[in-house]
C-alpha cells in the first residue's frame, strides 16, 4: 500500500487528538493510503522529541521551515495556534504538500482568503479540522436534512458554553492559555467556539446572510504569562448573535466561557415544517429526533443511541449499544480525508469552505463593536 | 342533576386526596351526578371539624357507625387505616351503601373475599382507589397493550422506591406513622407500595401465576407511639419478588423505604416483542415508548409528553404542553366511577378485582417466610 | 370569616384557571378571606351559563358592565383577550373594586400606563396573573438568587417554544384564535410567551436597560374566522432578542410557534459566579442547580425533585415524591393575594410591576421594525 | 524501555477491543514497559493474516499451541470464546506466559479452580479483562463506597439488557452466534452478561451469600449454524436473581436478550444509608449521586459528567468536557496490568479474583433449575 508521510506541527491538545486520528484510523477503516507519522515539530526540543516518542513519530523537528523542507513529507498538519496558520499553510502549499489545519481556519477572512489563494494555486489536497462534523450524530442530522425530512426550516439554535475562564486570577498567554490572548488567537469565543458552531450551521442549513451580535469581555484585565504585566484583554469572553440564512429561517447563537456548570457545551438545535432535531456535545453519542409524522398519541422527542451499525461510521466501531467518544470525529475526518485523497474527491471542509465560518466571523465581531446588522460576505465558488 | 351524597371516613391525606376529586371531577367532567360532600368522618372532634370546614363538608361525624346509618348518605368512601376496611365496608354495604375503598382492599387475602362476599351479596356499587391505572400514561400504556403494539411480552419489572424510614429513630404507630405498626397497616412495603405494582401489573400484563420473594426487616425494633415502649417492628421494610405471569414473560418486582435518594419512584417497564413500554411516577406526566417497527436509523426511546388531547383524560384539562400531577388520578378515579353510575359499568377495579392484589401479597409474603416459590391464589370469576 | 365575592369575566381557558384557583385555595391554604364565586360574565348566554353552573358560580351575567355594577361584587377579575383589559380594569378600580387581571397587563406601555394611574388613583388591591412566578420551583430559584448563592449573575437565557401554529390553514380570529389577531392580541409571541419570560426575567434578575430583536412572521396572510376572508397577519410569529440587564449580564430570548415539537417549552437559564440555575415549563416539577462549590469529583447538576416540604408552597400538597401540575400555580398565586389583603401587603406583581414587562415589550417590537437597538423605559416607584 | 510482546488468540469483538488497548495505552499512559503487538492468532489463515496487518501484529500464527511455544512472546492475551480458555490458559501458564484471559474466567467454577491452581503454580501475572470496573465512572464509584460516603449498604440492583435475540430466525453457534451455543459458551446470559454485574457487584460491595434465581429459555430450538440442523437451545435467554450480600444488603440483577430497546444497558444503583450512587453503560461517561446530606432544599440527584481532570484516568485524555467511550476501559485495564507488572502489583481481577464470580453464576444457573435459594460458594485467600 501507498504511505501518506505525515509531518505535524505543534504538539498541544490538538497534536495529540490528530496524532491519534492518524493512529487509529487504519486500524478500523479500509484506507487507500498508509498514514506515516514521520515527523513531529516544535519549538521546545525535549518536550517535541518527548512527544514524538509517545506517539511513535519517526523523527522531530524543531523549526517548521526544516519540516516543510524535507522530502520526505507528504502532508504537513497544522495544530499550533492561530497566528501561524497562515505562514505555515502558504509555505506548505507553495512546497507542494498537502495542508490540513486546524480550525478556525485564519485570524479574520482577509488573512483566510490568502491562504485559499495560494492553497488553490497549489492545487494541492487540504482540509480544515472542524471535527464536530464527523461525530455521528451530526452526521445523522446532515443526511436526515438532505433527505428533506424536516421540510421547510423555521429556526436554527446553537450555543457554545464553558466555565473555565471566570476566575479573573487566570493568567492569559502562554501555553495552554493562549486562547485568552487576543494577538495569538484572533478572537475569544467567536473564532474558538462559536466558529465551531458555525460551521455546522452552515453545513446543515446553509449560507448565513445576516447577523447582529453583542460581545462582552467580563474580565477587562489579566496578568499576561509571557511579559508578567497585567495587560488589558483583548478577546471576546462572550458572544451572542441573531442571524438569518439565505433559506428563510431565524437563528440564535450564543458562546461564552463564563456559564458555570458547563464545560464543554455546543448544542444545537433545528426546527423544521415537519421534524426537528437536537444534539449536544455533552452526550454527543446521542440524537433527540422529533417527526410529526408520528402518531399523535405516540408521537415525542425519540432519543436515538446513535451506536448501531446502520448509523454513520458505527459499523467500523464496536456492537450495538456501545459508545464511541470525541477522539472519534477526529478519526473519522482523517479517515475521510484520505479515502478522498485515493477517490479524488477533497473531503470537506476544504480551506475555501472553510473561508465562509472566517466571513461570518467577521461580521459577527464588526456587529459586535458597531451594534448593527451586519452583511456576511459570501465565499464564491471555486473557478 | 341528581346528586350523589358522599360520607368520607378518615381526614389524613387520603381523605384530602379524595375530597379533591369529589370537589374537582364535576368542574372537569361532565357528570350524571352531581357529588354532595354530605359529611366527614374521624374519631377526633376538633380535627374532624376543622376538615370539614376547610373541605365544605356540610357535618361531620365522629362514629363511623352513624355516618353508615345516616340515610342522607349514598356513598360511603374508606379512607383510614388498613385495619378498619373490613369491618366498615361490611357494614357499609349492609346497610346498602355504595362504598368506595382506599386501597389495599384488606389487611390479607381472607379479609378480602368476605369483604368481595359481603359487597356482592348487598349488590352496591364498589370500587378500591388504585388511582395509579388513572395516570394518563398508564391509561396510555393500557391503551397502546391492547392495542397489540407490543406484540408477546418478555418482560415486566416494577420497583417502588423511597427512603423515609431509614432513620433507626422514627417511630412506629399512631398517627402519620401507622404504616409501620403491622397490626394496623397488615405488611410493610408489600401492601403498602407492591400493591400499586401488583395491581398494575395485573391490569396490564394479566394474571400472576408464581412468585419467589425475599423480605427484611432492616430495623428490628422502633419506639411505638401509642404505647411509648421500644417494640419488635413487624412490618417487612423491603421485599423484591421474582415472578411468572399467565401469559409467559417473567417479572421482577421490588420495594422498599430505604433506597436513599427516591421519596416514590415507582416504576415500571415492559418488553414485548415488537415495542416496550415504561413509566416511572417521579415524572408522571411523561411516558418512554421504543418501537422497534420505526426505521432503524432514527429508532429511539420516544419520550411522550402526556399532555395532549388525544392521550387519556387530557382533552378536559388545559392545553398540550401543560402537565397535571399526582392527585389528578384520584379525579379521573371519581369520575369513571360516576360515569360508571350513570352507565351501569362499575369502574374498575372493584372490590373483587382488588382481591386480585391481595392473593399476590399473601403469595409473596409466604414466599418471604417460607423461601419457596409460592402459587398465586386465582379470583373467580363473579358468577 | 369574612367573605370576598368575585366577578370572573371572561370564560375560556384562563377563565377555568382562575376559578379552579378561587375554588381550590381554601382547601389547601389557611386564608384570611372566604373566596365566593358570585358571577361569572360572557357575551354568550348560553354558554355563560353552562359556565357558571359547571364552576359553581351562584350567578351570571352578559355585559360586563352590569357586573362591575353590582353591589355584592368586591373583585374583578378580568380573564377576556388583551383588548379589553383595559377598559373593564379602569372602570372596575373607578367602581372601588379590586382587580385581578390576566396577562399580558395591556396591548402596549402607554395603554398600561393608563390603567396603573387609574387603579393608584383609586387606591384598589390589584394583581396581574404572572402565574409562573408561582410555580414552586420558579419560586425556589428566586430564594436561591436573593440568598446570593449564584455571585454575579454573567447570562441569563430564556426561550418558550411553542408549534401550534405551523399550518398555514389555520384561521386567524375569533373564539381560541384570538391570539393570531393583532387587533385583539396587540402583538403575537411577544405579548404572549415573551411577556412571561420577561416578567420572570426582571423578577429574578432585575431590570433590562437595552435589547436588540428580530421578528419575523412566517404566514403572512390567513382566512380571518370572523370575516371571512383572508387578511394580513399583523403579528409576529416568531422573536429573538438579546438583551442587557442593569447588573451586567446579558441575555437572549425567543420565542416562537414553529418549533415542530415543543407544546409550552418555557425554559430559562442562569449562570453566576459561583451557581447556575435551569428551569423548563414541561417538567415544572424539576430545578437543575448546579453549584460549583461542591467537591470536584462530585459536583455536577443536581436534578431536584420540588415536591419536599421545605421547597416553596409544597407543604400545603401531598407528600415528598408527588408532583403538583400547571393550574396549581394559580392557585398559589390567588393563595398569596388573599394572604396579602389579610397582612396589608399587595401580592405581586402588581399593575405597577407589570408595566415593566410591557416596556420592555415595546422596546423588543420597536427594535424589530428599526432593526436597533432599543433602550427599555423603567418604571418609576409609586410615589 | 522495556518491551512486552504480546501474543493475541482471538480476532473477533474482543480481538479487536484489546489490540486497541496495546496500541493506545502508551500513548496515553507512562508505562514501564512498550507493549510489541508479536503475534495474532487464530484459525482462518486468510482472515489472521488480515487481521494482523490492519492491527500492527509483526506476525500471525494459526495454531495457539505454536504461539504459546514462540520464545518472543511474553504475554497470551485469550480472546476466543469461553470453551477455549482453561486449556490455553493452563497451556500458557505452564510455559511460564503471563495470562490475560477475556471474561468469564470459565465454563463453570469447577473448570475455574483449575485454572487458577495452574497459574498460580506457574506464579505469572495473570487478569481477567472485566474490564467495565474502569470505566471511569464506575472507578469513581469505587473511590466513593471506599471512601464510606454511602455509609450502610442496604440495596444493590443491577441489571444487563440485550434484544438481539429475538427473532426465532436467528440461529445459533458458528462466527458471531457462538454466545447462544451452550457448548461453547458454557450459558447464556448468565456468564456474558450477568458475569459483568456480578464482577462489578463483588468489587463494589463484596461477597454474595446467597441467590435465588428464575431462567427462561424463550425460543427453545435454533437452526445451528455449523450442523445445519434445528438443535435445541441450551442457553439462557433470561436470567433474573435475588441475593443476599454479606454486608447484609438486598440485590436483585436481572439479565436477557429480549428486551426490547436496549442494546446494551448495563445498568446499577447502589443504596446506602447517607448516600446512593446509579450508573448505566448507555451513558458510561455520567454518574449518578445522590448525597442526603446536602441541604434539603437542593438536595437531588448530581449528574456527573465524568470528564473532568480529578475523575479517574480522565486527566490522560482530553479537556474537561469530553467524552471518552466504551473501548477506553480496555485500554485503562491494560494500562493498570501493565503499570502492576512495573510496580509487582498485580492489576485486578486475577483468575483467583475473577473465579468468584464463577462461583456465583453456578449458584445462580443451579438455583434456577432447582428452584431453591442456593449457597454461593467462596474462594479462599491466596495461600
Amino acid at each position: 500500500m501507498k504511505t501518506l508521510n505525515i509531518g505535524l506541527i505543534g504538539y498541544g491538545f490538538m497534536g495529540r487528538a490528530h496524532s491519534n486520528a492518524f493512529r487509529k484510523a487504519p486500524n478500523f477503516f479500509k484506507l487507500p493510503y498508509q498514514p506515516v507519522l514521520k515527523a513531529a515539530c516544535g519549538r521546545d526540543e525535549a518536550k517535541v522529541a518527548a512527544f514524538a516518542t509517545q506517539w511513535g513519530y519517526e523523527s522531530f523537528e524543531t523549526d517548521w521551515r526544516k519540516l516543510i523542507a524535507r522530502q520526505d513529507i507528504d502532508l504537513v498538519d497544522i495544530a499550533c495556534p492561530n497566528d501561524l496558520h497562515r505562514e505555515i499553510a502558504m509555505a506548505a502549499a507553495k512546497a507542494g504538500k498537502m495542508v490540513t489545519c486546524e480550525k478556525p481556519l485564519s485570524m479574520d477572512g482577509a488573512e483566510g482568503l490568502k491562504m485559499v489563494a495560494a492553497i488553490e494555486k497549489a492545487g494541492v489536497p487540504n482540509m480544515v479540522w472542524y471535527n464536530y462534523r464527523r461525530v455521528p450524530a451530526v452526521t445523522l442530522a446532515k443526511q436526515l436534512i438532505e433527505e428533506g425530512r424536516l421540510g421547510r426550516i423555521f429556526h436554527y439554535r446553537a450555543k457554545f458554553l464553558q466555565d473555565w475562564t471566570i476566575s479573573a486570577d487566570l493568567p492569559q498567554g502562554g501555553a495552554g492559555l493562549w486562547r485568552l490572548d487576543v494577538n495569538v488567537a484572533g478572537s475569544g469565543v467567536t473564532g474558538d467556539l462559536l466558529a465551531h458552531c458555525i460551521d455546522t450551521a452552515l453545513w446543515l442549513n446553509g449560507p448565513i446572510q445576516t447577523v447582529n451580535a453583542m460581545t462582552e469581555t467580563f474580565v477587562k484585565q489579566r496578568k499576561h504569562s509571557l511579559t508578567g504585566k497585567v495587560e488589558k484583554v483583548g478577546i471576546d469572553d462572550a458572544c451572542a448573535f441573531l442571524a438569518r440564512f439565505q433559506n428563510g429561517s431565524l437563528a440564535t447563537f450564543e458562546s461564552t466561557r463564563y456559564a458555570r456548570g458547563h464545560k464543554a457545551l455546543y448544542t444545537f438545535e433545528i426546527n423544521g415544517e415537519h421534524a426537528s432535531i437536537a444534539w449536544d456535545l455533552h452526550d454527543l453519542h446521542r440524537l433527540q429526533y422529533f417527526d410529526h409524522r408520528d402518531e399523535g398519541r405516540v408521537r415525542g422527542w425519540r432519543n436515538l443511541h446513535i451506536t448501531d451499525g446502520d448509523h454513520p461510521y458505527m459499523d467500523k466501531w464496536w456492537v450495538p449499544g456501545l459508545q464511541i467518544g470525541y477522539e472519534h470525529s477526529f478519526v473519522h475526518q482523517f479517515a475521510d480525508f484520505v479515502q478522498g485523497l485515493g477517490e479524488g474527491t477533497p473531503a470537506s471542509p476544504t480551506f475555501r469552505e472553510a473561508l465562509a465560518t472566517q466571513y461570518v466571523c467577521d461580521a459577527v465581531l464588526k456587529s459586535g463593536s458597531t451594534q448593527r446588522w451586519q452583511k456576511v460576505k459570501q465565499v464564491q465558488d471555486k473557478k
